[in-house]
């Protein structure tokens, strides 16, 4: 069984004009999506960042709440957090995941409007590949107005969008949940959690 | 057709000891519930808070999306935020949509971990039950360890916990998303959005 793991990428990503740009690192993003990833079994979170001093801040958030007062105060908030780890780029996070897992990471992309030219595949379809999956897999999400052209370009596949039928600006905190809900639902992914 | 309200309680609510007590507004409560709740087509939202300054300051978070600089940077964040009313108690949320539908609403709560003497309703016959409702229904959820126990007795349900199989700390903005598109999915709540 193989683990599946989550990108938070804050480069390279859209603004609103499509150029682009790197997005600044948001303390609930590193939280919430932690909290999601743990309650459904995921095997890490990669905080994306080129930005060192980017980087450094998610690391005060993490000792803060693995060795801080913020440990003693809620502890269950660190054993979220533990699965999150700041890296520079979507290839470090493959790297750390090669090492751990022995193979490279099918990488699935998510768009809230995917480029007409790439097909997209279903929840269910993809909930079960990962299921029945022999090599790990990184599902990855982008800030700002979502991942460059590029990196879906890249990606083995792009994940359907969310379509609540009236509006397509969710929070990428609100997508995490609602796709790792949809993906794993009440039993949580295939791997047990385990540090990056 | 009658509408889904949802209220974000920030008193009567838990602290971790278990006490009642008020918490703060966060910003991003705001934001991400307002974004999930017009996704999927809800009639409103209440930001519950007893302390006028914490009304206040939600009042000056929608000013600025409403008519500020953030309305000419982000449009869209306003078509949310239009959804988002501060109240001063439960009560008052539902006394604002008992003037609008004509019928006071279901009061359905929300909990990570329901007492064990209350029955709970699953996802799938409490979005049926609303969806067939003649009356409005006010979803209900608690920030900080949750809904007071006197609010959850008083509720017409409680829907069930969601239970991702790892952990059960999901944040608020996090627990809101996945249980609106559990109940709505694809297709939205059953009535169009106005203004509250």
């Amino acid at each position: 069984m193989s683990g599946v793991y989550i990108a938070l990428v804050h480069h390279p990503v859209r603004d609103r004009t499509g150029a682009i740009v790197t997005t600044a690192v948001t303390n609930l993003d590193v939280h919430d999506i932690a909290r999601s990833a743990r309650t459904f079994g995921l095997a890490g979170y990669f905080v994306v960042t080129p930005i060192s001093a980017q980087r450094a801040l998610v690391e005060r958030i993490l000792d803060h709440w693995h060795h801080g007062e913020g440990k003693e105060r809620v502890p269950s908030r660190g054993v979220a957090l533990d699965l999150c780890k700041p890296v520079h780029d979507i290839e470090s996070a493959c790297a750390v995941i090669e090492a751990r897992e022995g193979a490279r990471p099918t990488m699935v992309a998510t768009a809230a409007a995917p480029p007409a030219t790439i097909p997209v595949r279903s929840f269910a379809e993809e909930g079960d590949r990962m299921k029945a999956a022999t090599r790990p897999t990184l599902l990855l999400f982008g800030t700002g107005h979502g991942l460059a052209p590029s990196v879906l370009a890249d990606a083995d596949a792009i994940l359907a969008p969310i379509r609540g039928g009236h509006y397509n600006h969710l929070s990428v905190r609100g997508a995490v949940a609602i796709i790792l809900d949809r993906l794993f639902g009440e039993t949580g992914a295939p791997s047990p959690p385990t540090r990056p």
